[in-house]
């Protein structure tokens, strides 16, 4: 289903013969963790590597730690360098699938204009594909979770802050300048009017990102309402309106119209039948019931599904697997180097 | 580059013959007029006809007013019935282009589920294909206006209410049930967050479009403030803004900002480089340099243009054109019947 805008020029850098190239590799580069997937060319995860990027900002350091994962993953499943057929990565920014750039990534890494692509294809030796770690997650749903079979949906990734991979006729819009989905910094009833400058939050983000809602229950945190420490994360905030705290309440009923009014805004603007709300902040069942409820005051209109993700951490390193299937295939014409 | 959408079933119960069909028919249902276009099959207009649709809501009248300019067209140019190869309609509402039905119309017309192509195919015995009409005029736009060669772009038709025709990748966007564009109801900072029932204009109408801006002239309206009336109409209150009054400053300044919101929300969305504003409302200058001022200040992350549509009026009626010269195309194959 979402197979054509993975079409690029066939690459000829790499020689493959019939007996190499049965296994792909993933990699989801976070915020937090550097993850890796061994799998077969039918998607089946055969073996996984993680490591903290904690501290670990600068491109070549990254490229550096998947190479090492790349050759620990072969090494623990005792298979040559020459049966991985390609690598896909997915990156935390806005990323020029053309030509393999990030253009840049989210305030908290800094990236701006690195050639990953290339630079993974020479350290890993293998045809490389690159693309927005939220467009990943909402292909990983496409293929293996709930939004297999659906043509039209937005996969919204809520953790630190907010992404969303938009999918229309069964394929990724990515936009013009590639920044489509760019949804953080949406404006809706409540939020911020002033001015963002880049390398900071959004308005949106402000009250429904994981930093933001910390942000939101500091401001309002009293030693008299809750026994909640002040400094708590927002899954401990949501865990605790759920069990029946008035101010986490407040903090989670905001979150939950805001986002609303966002969802609200983008069905208008593009018809979508479903939603689905990835990252640790948007699978939180507190923060979904509460903005599905105010979707449904706001009349029948709209009238999107909201759904959790299936995958849940897994969804951009699903996505990753498959686009490394996909380049695979694209690379299986004889090589004419 | 419009033409894929096109594409349907091709009718087989239109006999013509190799000199017949040299001609087409546009046709724009608009709220207060009925416009018809005789054109020829390279799109040139060659005859108009226009009628009032004050008063005539209901579709039987509407088919047989355009059955009226059908025949006063051919009867003008002193044409055959079956020089017409085809017609094109553009409807105020969310059109299933499919199966030819007006899914519904603006609170203005109150049309549910009118199967106006067969209606239009029995009255006039030609191949008939409708749409909604601001994705007319975007087609109009781009094909003969300022949005010519341009894949992505929104068209944003501000009259009495407001809409958006949504092109990606050269393609016309209507979503899942038709209903894609249906911006008016959009909530941004300043719009109003009550519950808004079908048969009302949307929170955004109620500040961007014509009877918003006279909703909010009349309830700011006090004769020490301005000697204009205080049933003025839209463009009569950003003419008097442009000359210098600051209570109809005030009332510009409100729906620019609150457009700007909204065409920021689009492009964080889409990432469209392009508005094209529309409408007697939306073309206004005064509205336009409003937007365009608080769009710059909201920072680089998003700078589409904003550009006052080249067809003003005729956007809807060039597009039902261009889209009637696309279904006598398709109806070529010889017939069966």
């Amino acid at each position: 289903m979402l197979t054509r805008q993975f079409e690029r020029p066939i690459s000829t850098s790499f020689k493959q013969d019939k007996h190499s190239g049965c296994h792909v590799i993933g990699v989801d580069i976070g915020g937090t963790n550097l993850r890796l997937a061994l799998a077969d060319k039918s998607g089946a995860i055969l073996g996984r590597w993680s490591r903290s990027t904690t501290g670990a900002r600068n491109e070549n350091v990254i490229v550096e730690l998947i190479r090492e994962g790349f050759n620990a993953l072969l090494a623990e499943a005792s298979l040559p360098r020459n049966t991985v057929a390609a690598v896909a990565a997915g990156a935390p920014g806005i990323t020029d699938t053309d030509q393999g750039i990030v253009v840049a990534t989210s305030y908290l890494m800094g990236w701006r204009d690195v050639p990953l692509r290339a630079l993974l294809e020479a350290a890993l030796g293998v045809p490389v594909s690159i693309d927005n770690d939220v467009n990943l997650a909402a292909l990983g749903e496409a293929h293996s979770g709930v939004a297999q079979g659906v043509d039209d949906f937005v996969f919204l990734g809520i953790g630190t802050g907010i992404g969303a991979g938009i999918v229309i006729n069964g394929q990724l819009h990515r936009g013009c300048i590639w920044s489509a989905g760019e949804v953080g910094y949406m404006l809706v009833p409540g939020t911020s009017e002033a001015l963002v400058d880049r390398g900071t939050p959004g308005p949106l983000e402000e009250i429904v990102g994981g930093q933001g809602i910390r942000f939101q229950w500091q401001s309002r945190w009293s030693e008299r309402l809750t026994p909640l420490p002040q400094d708590a994360i927002a899954t401990e905030i949501f865990d605790h309106a759920l069990a029946g705290n008035a101010l986490a309440q407040e903090v989670v009923q905001l979150a939950g119209r805001t986002l609303a009014y966002a969802i609200y805004n983008i069905s208008l603007i593009l018809n979508s039948p479903l939603f689905v709300l990835g990252g640790t902040v948007g699978m939180h069942p507190a923060l979904g019931d509460a903005a599905r409820k105010v979707l449904s005051q706001l009349g029948e209109r709209v009238q999107p599904k909201l759904v959790a993700s299936a995958l849940g951490p897994d969804a951009q390193l699903r996505g990753a697997v498959f686009l490394a299937v996909e380049t695979a295939r694209n690379n299986l014409a004889p090589a004419r180097g």
